[in-house]
């Protein structure tokens, strides 16, 4: 990996994440900082400037010059999700990879637009969930995976909270209908929702059911809302998620022979330590007066942030495909897919009066 | 409270937590164990050598002769939940206490039958939730009611699990249609629910809607369910309770400040000491890497476990009423019967295919 020249990242738009983002790409040992664009270019100039960009960074005044820097490898595109569909079409049409933040789309069916065109160019499409690229991710997904130590998979509970100021929840990107028309869920219940299907292997669930009193802002956007997840054979989820309330991030998964607890799965604690806690067969003491073994607490180390792996494991499939003639990895987008199509069913459901909502791939 | 006689308790029936219960009795200060009643004497003397029971104290091979000996003041009924009004009222028709397993009846009209007789004898009548006594429970409740800690509470999501074995599932008492007909939800959901609505001050949700895909066994009774409580304000709750997961028992309890977390509510892991995680306005640094704050765990110690001090706590309520003519306090038999209101409308919605069911009080 070493040897293949650096991926060259260009960002659209100065989104307050794409501050952390950039930081990671300037920390990925096989990316670059490439070019910065904004509609203004002196605001994308004092973004690359207060964002430590290299000295021979591109700066431009709109995204479609970036799209047009044939020097660019690969966008990172943290736009309001009402602009993704139009911009990552543009540039996988223009060749680029795209990593795109989340909730990828307004609905799966605009995010297919989106598939299509980063395959008709063979570029790379990846999401920009980060806590997917923890090695505790991995961890975690070892156990869970483990038929000894974890079991079947029968239950989960997960949430994302936390407590935005009165004026973000009017005048965040977020809490604006023409912007990011999921709010809340679109924000916070992406994470809760993938969560859950990365527990139950990607599969989607058969059924979806609104929590009753979501809470609307006054432009009518989601700033609190929850639901259920049944699957055929039993398993059933529920999610929380609210920028009313303190913070929050919390996975309980229970298996048939196992517990998984996690409270920090979004953003750890700690930059380059996370852990979590597990238990295998648990049982009491024979009056049932204490616990016979307590969850154990796994703490797993990484050198670089998981927003910093995000970026390398994005920019390895890309020179890949770059240097060695691979495809594009099919994965990632089909779990952001899935994971638009569980926020569309919990949406459909929120507006059918919480009825059930079959989903269908 | 030293100064008073104990009390003298009774135990009817030898179900296994009659064993730990008993010892709870000769560790409470104020209380004694006086008899032990069985259908058979044999299996009452047995239960009375293995458990320790004095030298003195009485066997008896029924029910009813346990509750005819004037020198008992108090009943602990271990009985199955279909015995539970019979046996109760009973108690409470010949004067004597009642501190009565959970689920206290398989209805609330059930209860209020008990309710009925013991209000009407003057006598004390509380179940036998144990963790309500810990002073654990006492401080997350500090942190819950502290308006700047915790704030407005606005999610709470629990869960009860263990994993029976296949014998179990079939022929336990909490199996069978006869015995304790609520099943999982009667024996893991009752402590779910009473978590809820303790974190909720006790207000009833208007609404309760149960979770697709319960489990029955082959005789019909719930061996796994969950359900979804909401309030009028918008507060919303999940639990779900099973026999067929391994041990769970969580806490999650989001405030507009604060988040409340603990994993072992019900029977703490050590009998001693207990521990729940607490936080407040927590939020991240400024590239959002990490929590500027991490939840500080509280460890409450006690010299005598949770069983203990439940019975404690019921002997002192006797003691008051039989040596100083007080009344019965009623916050116990209240919150039983809203424990109950809340499982029978998680079995209505059950049995109507899931549809919200309305509570009234």
């Amino acid at each position: 990996m070493s040897e293949a020249p650096a991926i060259r990242f260009a960002v659209i738009g100065c989104a307050d994440i794409a501050r952390k983002v950039s930081r990671a790409i300037k920390l990925a040992p096989n990316a670059t900082l490439h070019a910065i664009g904004s509609r203004s270019i002196d605001k994308a100039r004092r973004f690359a400037a207060a964002n430590g960009y290299p000295e021979g960074a591109k700066v431009y005044g709109s995204y479609e010059e970036v799209l047009d820097d044939p020097e660019v490898d690969a966008v990172y595109v943290p736009l309001p999700t009402s602009l993704h569909v139009r911009w990552a079409v543009l540039a996988a049409q223009k060749g680029k990879h795209v990593l795109l933040e989340k909730p990828v789309a307004l609905n799966a069916s605009q995010f297919d637009e989106i598939i299509e065109a980063c395959e008709s160019s063979g570029v790379q499409l990846m999401d920009g969930t980060m806590w997917m690229h923890h090695p505790r991710t991995n961890q975690m997904k070892d156990f869970l995976s483990d038929a000894n130590r974890f079991g079947q998979l029968k239950s989960i509970q997960t949430c994302f909270t936390f407590a935005a100021d009165p004026d973000f929840l009017e005048n965040d990107i977020r809490a604006k209908p023409d912007l990011d028309a999921l709010g809340s869920l679109g924000d916070e219940g992406w994470y809760c929702v993938r969560a859950i299907l990365w527990a139950a292997n990607f599969e989607l669930p058969k059924t979806v059911i609104a929590s009753r009193n979501p809470v609307f802002n006054k432009a009518g956007v989601i700033m609190a809302c929850g639901a259920s997840l049944h699957w055929e054979d039993g398993k059933v989820a529920t999610f929380y998620c609210s920028f009313m309330a303190n913070l929050a991030m919390d996975i309980t998964a229970v298996g048939t022979k196992g517990t998984l607890h996690v409270h920090d799965f979004i953003i750890p604690y700690e930059e380059k330590e996370a852990s979590f806690f597990a238990s295998s067969e648990t049982g009491f003491d024979d009056l049932v007066t204490r616990w016979a073994s307590q969850p154990s607490k796994h703490t797993v180390n990484t050198d670089l942030p998981q927003e910093v792996l995000m970026v390398r494991e994005f920019s390895r499939l890309v020179a890949e495909i770059k240097f060695k003639n691979s495809k594009p990895e099919k994965k990632w987008p089909t779990i952001s897919r899935k994971t638009q199509l569980v926020l569309d069913a919990v949406k459909a459901s929120i507006e059918k009066g919480f009825e059930p909502v079959q989903i269908q791939e």
